[in-house]
């Protein structure tokens, strides 16, 4: 660790939050140390995660993105591991950009260890991005259950796992503390992340998410996703384009599924302080 | 709310976690709606609680204080309630003026919603804070119970009020999700702080707590306090000082106890992190 000052800001997006530093040459050394302190609720900042802001050119994983994107995302989970792309993290990462004055505002490019995404942010008002194509594996019959509960449900990749099962209120799926159950459980041999979607109206779905390894989170940004893309396969599917609006206990995203199969994620994205990490503190967790 | 940004810091004592405002002159209009949304640990900073850094001479509710403290600790829960002391945080507090420059390192006395308390703090190490004095209120008989077990239990009034019991283990207690019972139960019509302690050497304990209105927490200052005091009534009394460790989930305090009865708690105190809240931010929240 160099001894210049660690600068950091705090956003959200639909209440999944997250530690930024600002890094344009790629200085800062972020450990699985650090990661994990600064995410810590209590004895840090606090977040899901970390969004290292460091120009293409000077990151080390993204030699191969330099003449696309002027901006790599570098997102760490907060146990400290890596992770590629996040719907609500890359929402935040632009809309930081463009308040920052790193980047006009608009249309442009992100790249990430999932590979580029283009992302479309205001200087306010909500963030789109392109979340690339969605798949949809064959799985045959799927089910999940919780408890001695159990649902049809769709498998949809975007490009991470999902199940997605809709059910008549978001209270049949109880407590959601552990893991919903699988059948056939070899059909996600890396876990998988299982929605449970109900159907207030015409495109109009509210739903909650049980994220493989984290738990039931305030939201998801691929969950919403796959539920959006489930919902469009059992209602009519996608002339041209389609507009899904999907509610979950931290706000409201809207998914625009183009015949295609492309996906497009917006909502809101928030930048809620910016400062400095105390010298004293990062010395002790460096 | 007036114009001028609104900066912050980010600090803990043993994982108990606060939002300092720095407000010399009492110029920040601090509503519990702002209050709340600071505490929110996803849409916004993120702590237990706020503490507004005011000077005596400029608090509204310090009048009686001004010749007494320079510096006054307006301190609200998360909920957005107004609270009088809290042992971890006034460290933190203190902590946070010598690091700013605000007053110089070692003795002090600070104003607090529950009377003037002497801190000593060192530009570096522990901080320690002189609690006041204990009482024993007379309560007869007292058991605290959680599921079908049940222990014996020693009264403490910090001043705030504690049921402090003594178990073989701290697993013995189990979730502690809910409230334990106490019996009689009309000992404490606002409620009770409930201490779980093991006795792991002379002078060395550790302990769980349930906080009333809370739950669960890694820390309560005065709830160490309590049940040092619990522990020297039952191991010999205090002659002339008794000096007893105490560990809770968050880390370690030490306890002074003195033959008057009065209290001193020392630990760590921590500044994580400085800055300033976003404007827009800001503006949707007040």
């Amino acid at each position: 660790m160099n001894s210049a000052p660690i600068r950091f800001a705090k956003g959200h997006g639909t209440e999944n939050d997250f530690v930024l530093l600002p890094d344009p040459e790629g200085a800062i050394d972020l450990t699985p140390n650090l990661v994990r302190a600064l995410c810590d609720r209590r004895a840090g900042i606090g977040a899901d995660g970390v969004l290292r802001v460091v120009r293409t050119a000077a990151a080390r994983d993204a030699d191969q993105y330099v003449s696309a994107a002027d901006w790599f995302m570098d997102y760490r989970n907060a146990d400290g591991s890596v992770a590629e792309m996040c719907g609500n993290g890359i929402r935040v990462f632009a809309r930081y950009l463009v308040e920052s004055g790193l980047q006009a505002e608009g249309t442009f490019p992100i790249a990430t260890r999932g590979g580029v995404r283009k992302v479309t942010a205001p200087s306010r008002g909500e963030v789109e991005v392109q979340m690339g194509r969605y798949q949809l594996p064959d799985l045959g019959s799927l089910k999940v259950s919780v408890g001695d509960r159990s649902w049809e449900a769709v498998a949809v990749e975007m490009p991470n796992p999902h199940a997605v099962a809709f059910v008549d209120n978001l209270a049949e799926a109880g407590s959601l503390l552990d893991a919903p159950a699988v059948d056939p459980a070899a059909a996600f041999p890396d876990g998988v992340n299982v929605e449970f979607g109900v159907v207030r109206g015409r495109d109009d779905l509210a739903m909650r998410v049980h994220e493989r390894g984290v738990g039931e989170t305030r939201s998801c940004g691929t969950g919403v996703c796959a539920a959006a893309v489930a919902y469009t396969l059992q209602s009519g599917g996608v002339a041209e384009v389609r507009d899904v609006s999907v509610e979950v206990p931290g706000g409201s995203l809207a998914v625009r599924i183009s015949e295609s199969g492309e996906v497009r994620l917006a909502g809101p994205a928030v930048v809620v302080a910016r400062g400095e990490i105390d010298r004293g503190w990062l010395a002790v967790h460096v």
